[in-house]
């Protein structure tokens, strides 16, 4: 197993997945385990996760489907730890990771061709360089400096099929942009799931699901999802989806 | 006092107000009183009140304020209750109802006269008559029959002073009309808040507040009110609503 530099090797304990990290360049968070247990995953067909950094979403729904899974990253350092991951995990016939900006998809993968596409993208509008993260990978991560929430929505809406489903993460103060942006790229939102950090405060995580010229109706508000007890402890919910059991 | 018919008079205790009722014509419900208690009051000028039923959000929110409050009511019976709700309590020098088209607005009131403008509008597209509740008082307070979404939020922003402030209640699976409309009647959403019925159920009441040609971004997702906990009982935040005390 090789580990380069300072990567380190993290567990989600509750889909049996191994992910090499790094501090430095990225790591996965619980946005990442939210966005895999979000949507309907189907049991097989051809799912894309886009801005897919080291690769986590698509290795933790692998064990849930046969659908040939493809992960989208333009970084290439993070790529290569995803592909490592991969290996690691012996996913390698099920999950590819390619080293590609999503202006590219189409060279990889024909127009409505997919049934899922998954996505954790940069949250935060493009600011001023120095306002960013001095740390190149983790500012191309956060920030949209190469690519924004349009192009992102409509990548992800040519890739689908017709009823194919998109599911997003991301922040709650971007909610009207996100909206704009689906409606833009004929996405009908049909589930939102709103994350609060505790009972008590603003909401900091917004699930989306849409579908692609699904109708504009029937859209539901899921149950809110607190992330903390008043002992800022994990509450059952996310326990469940870290360790595999409340 | 003058009760008519089946009406009968009920207290709202956190506010120490008495609401002339009817369960045959209209009786308020948990949305005015969340209503009620979700803009910052303005300390003084002109808040309105549309689709005012019988009266119970500007009567709830009279002794925040020693603004005038303007209740506009289509419905001639319930505008009539909602006047004798207003005698009952002494606040006639304060809250004046009208029994008038949400249309007709401008003949009453200037535009761009009002800092705060209050809405429980009727939540359910206009459905093929005998679809609709069969008794009419209840039909048009919950049908889009004498008016819609969109008219009531445009006259809402015609009445308000720039960065004036709109409250509306309404139901989460409208959010996009809700979300669209505003937009076209330069408001911009600030605050919003779900309400759960249960701590693991969809939400069933939104509350959203906006600023009339205020920015758009900022939004904020307040966090969860949830109403009844595991036994059924009203949870402590709405009972000090309701009560007065947790």
């Amino acid at each position: 197993m090789n580990l380069r530099d300072d990567e380190r090797l993290d567990a989600l304990y509750a889909n049996d997945i191994q992910i090499i990290q790094s501090p430095s360049v990225f790591s996965f968070s619980l946005d990442a385990v939210l966005l895999a247990n979000f949507p309907r995953i189907p049991k097989r067909g051809t799912v894309v996760d886009l801005c897919a950094g080291n690769g986590a979403v698509g290795l933790f729904i692998a064990k849930k489907t046969t659908a040939k899974i493809h992960q989208i990253e333009i970084q290439e350092r993070l790529a290569d730890m995803g592909q490592r991951s991969i290996t690691l995990n012996q996913l390698a016939d099920q999950v590819t990771m390619h080293h590609l900006d999503l202006k590219e998809t189409f060279s990889l993968l024909p127009k409505e061709s997919c049934d899922l596409v998954l996505c954790n993208p940069p949250y935060f509008k493009s600011a001023p360089l120095h306002k960013t993260n001095p740390n190149e990978h983790l500012a191309l991560a956060r920030h949209e400096i190469t690519t924004n929430l349009q192009e992102v929505v409509t990548c992800a809406s040519q890739l689908l099929k017709m009823k194919g489903h998109f599911a997003l993460v991301h922040r709650p103060e971007r909610l009207l942009d996100i909206l704009a942006a689906l409606k833009t790229a004929r996405l009908a939102p049909k589930r939102i799931q709103f994350v609060y950090p505790k009972a008590e405060k603003d909401a900091n995580i917004l699930l989306v699901e849409a579908i692609k010229d699904g109708k504009e109706d029937g859209l539901k508000i899921l149950p809110p999802l607190v992330v903390y007890d008043e002992h800022d402890q994990y509450q059952p919910a996310i326990k469940e989806l870290l360790y595999g059991q409340p």
